[in-house]
């Protein structure tokens, strides 16, 4: 009876062409259900002894004279399952890179490195690889900038399959803290009218095709894509008291830098009735360390391949960042240090000067490593919004930025100016009354003392991670001169 | 003492200009900590006799002699706060729109529509709201068209906040359904090279400061805004085997429709290693049945809002969506159902023909008003990326959309072309070869069956919500003509 299954299976895989790759042994045979399982779930040990089928990638194929042994990943987890199989289901097909349905038992790994593996009764090659054009290489560890070549690819590296793993775990760790803190989201538009910063830096959109240049305009006034969502976050704080946004963002800056891109991810949020910065700095602070601390409990092997091999001793920074509660300081007093210190920095500090990132470093250091707040900048350094503290003669705004170790500044946030007198004057100056009168609106209709930051989502997860370049933590980043795919 | 009390108070609140809104009554002197709680957390009834703060804006004032009645909203709920204060704390600025912070105590109320009422000890006005100019009236209930007119104030009415709260829960339930069926949230780029469908309606996107002309285009190839992130989600099949994205999307069409937007929602998913369409289908009516599960379950009152005053009896259309498994056709059964139907269209059903919205939504009452998965269209219809279905004389495409009560498509997906040999094929045919090399290396290395679908997330409130046009389910909507805000 087995001799006989096994003569049908032989015949099947020598007739069909299509089945070229599907190779069985006699285990199959005594097997009654399989059951469809992810790489992570076997991993679990759940389980063992079951009939599984695993459908994944392979990582690495080592055969033997008696077995061939493989690892198969599906994205499901850093960790690869090990595939144990006969000699006989070996094949030159299965490559490094090629995908593989795979049906056999979950049995106790007498490895210490994996809890269990599988013994294969049945390996199908569902997709081939010729390794000589794929450009990774088995056992060869590639580093970001190389893999970063291959944006279409480079998802099938661990390091970049870690990074987008913790990407999402991070995304849904923020998302999870507004609701838990009764935050509405609300999308705010990526194409807009306004110019929320009075930056120059934009994009402007029309429509590609010549048909529907009839208008100056398609949508009657120029359209940029939003460089933030925190007027449009304004408009909800007059009718909710906590709001926020997680999209993204744009600035046409020409640059090729590890901090910039061209398209980012921003979290923005806004607070009514607040009465000062601290109102604000707590909701930056408590998602940081709930975000931070989600993922280091959810994505403990991804997080561990950074903090290993990508920057060894990462992870003691991180630590830090956790243990102690974030420290605050004037931008006054941050002049002062930044004087006071032997440091020699390319850009002087006086009072009214613009923090640059050697700045910014320099006091994360001095303040032991961990994040800092920097509150009350110069008034005639801030947009239009920000908050006048009527203070004199060092005339400040409301605005408090978060710089952190590594990258600097990471969040950018002030009370809002929502006393009309004091705003109308300031727009009239820049001669936006008009441009802005729905804004004022805003402030003529039961306005509320209310202030907002951003946080931008990459710099976040460089932060946490220790990823220098701002390119190796987006999916498909877009800066000046590169919008591949 | 109490008068002592008193009189520093009074005197406060006629020398300070500022306090102007600031009107105190004895019963706030007895009391000992005062703590802030959102309207929702007041309402729910766990701070019964306790003290506190609450601070919202003025949805209704009712002056009687002896007290006045106002309710409170703070966007933490549909239902107000109904607050009770004696007549002395009444105030001329006490007006439908005006921001307040008020102290009391929490007390069981004597009314059947609400379980507390707030006992006022002190009323702050916060911001004043001029009765006259705000366009929104005391006890008129405007209609969505008229509350379109105002998108910075529309926020502050009730069925623009109720809706802005089942949009934040929608979402949220989609995220959480994604999860928990292991699937990783990829961020697909919103500028991109590609022209995903090879439909012409795209926006371009250039720097708009002339400083970037230098060269020909700032990303040195034209740059669009995405129409979809399925084929960079694709990339992502070739690691992943669940991964989805939910983000905006854009179309340059010239439509001011009830149907159509120029920025909209999306969620779209890819599963690897399918095996059939029903492998997405059985995605998408989960996913489709768990969002709509989870916000009438969390959103009961907002939701009650639209079934009962936009839309009666629309509860009876989503109840009957949820309660049968959703029916499968074939395009070429539905064809026959159209050419059987005593129902007159304006356009004709010949095999091979597009479904117009007048055909879907007769086949969605066709099969009971409940939502239908329709199969298998035309090959000559789809575009290079549908799976061929290799079948003759009516050659199809395996591709599938979900049509639903209302809407018409709602999803619409596909098995993608994993066969490199015929993808190559159709790509030289189209003269893509070059243009798509990227996409047919995922099929040279280590190809895999798979498939995806997206969502129009405003067409799927639109169906639940029973909301006749998409203007009216999106904070900012932006359509041929209009960018406001």
């Amino acid at each position: 009876m087995l001799q006989a299954v096994a003569k049908t299976l032989s015949v099947a895989s020598t007739t069909s062409s299509a089945s070229r790759g599907v190779l069985v042994c006699f285990r199959s045979y005594c097997k009654k259900t399989t059951t469809k399982l992810r790489v992570s779930e076997v991993l679990s040990g759940a389980e063992l002894g079951a009939s599984v089928k695993v459908q994944g990638w392979v990582r690495s194929v080592r055969p033997q004279k008696a077995n061939v042994f493989l690892h198969v990943n599906d994205g499901s987890s850093l960790q690869s399952l090990q595939v144990v199989a006969g000699a006989e289901l070996n094949d030159p097909l299965l490559t490094f890179g090629s995908a593989v349905e795979v049906t056999g038992t979950v049995k106790k790994s007498p490895h210490k490195k994996q809890p269990v593996e599988l013994e294969a009764a049945q390996i199908h090659i569902v997709g081939e690889c010729n390794p000589v054009d794929f450009p990774f290489k088995i056992k060869e560890r590639h580093g970001l900038e190389y893999i970063r070549q291959f944006p279409h690819l480079r998802c099938r590296t661990n390091a970049f399959s870690s990074l987008l793993r913790i990407r999402s775990e991070a995304a849904a760790a923020i998302h999870l803290y507004f609701k838990d803190n009764g935050f509405v989201q609300i999308n705010t538009p990526i194409i807009t009218s306004n110019d929320c910063e009075g930056a120059g830096e934009l994009f402007q959109v029309e429509p590609s095709s010549p048909e529907h240049v009839e208008d100056e305009n398609f949508f009657s006034v120029p359209a940029f894509l939003s460089v933030s969502g925190q007027l449009h976050l304004e408009v909800m704080s007059g009718a909710f008291s906590r709001v926020y946004t997680f999209g993204p963002t744009f600035r046409a800056e020409n640059s090729q830098s590890r901090r910039h891109l061209a398209e980012f991810y921003m979290v923005e949020a806004e607070v009514s009735f607040t009465k000062s910065l601290e109102d604000l700095t707590k909701v930056m602070e408590d998602m940081f360390r709930s975000a931070t601390e989600h993922v280091l409990a959810h994505c403990v092997e991804d997080v561990d391949l950074f903090h290993k091999h990508v920057t060894p001793g990462h992870r003691d920074t991180v630590d830090a960042m956790l243990k102690k509660s974030f420290p605050t300081i004037t931008y006054t007093e941050a002049i002062d240090i930044l004087n006071r210190s032997s440091e020699t920095f390319v850009f002087q500090t006086d009072w009214g000067c613009d923090l640059k990132t050697e700045h910014e470093k320099y006091l994360v250091k001095h303040c032991g490593n961990i994040p800092v707040f920097v509150t009350d900048y110069p008034y005639d350094l801030k947009p239009f919004y920000a908050r006048d503290n009527l203070d004199h003669p060092q005339h400040t705004a409301a605005a408090v930025d978060l710089l952190v170790p590594g990258v600097g500044e990471l969040c950018g946030g002030s009370l809002r100016e929502e006393r009309l007198g004091l705003l109308r004057a300031r727009l009239e100056e820049a001669g936006l009354e008009d441009t802005y009168s729905w804004y004022l609106d805003l402030r003529r209709f039961g306005s509320v003392p209310h202030g907002g930051f951003g946080l931008g989502f990459e710099r976040y997860l460089q932060c946490i991670l220790g990823v220098d370049n701002i390119k190796d933590v987006i999916p498909f980043p877009r800066f000046s001169h590169s919008c591949l795919l």
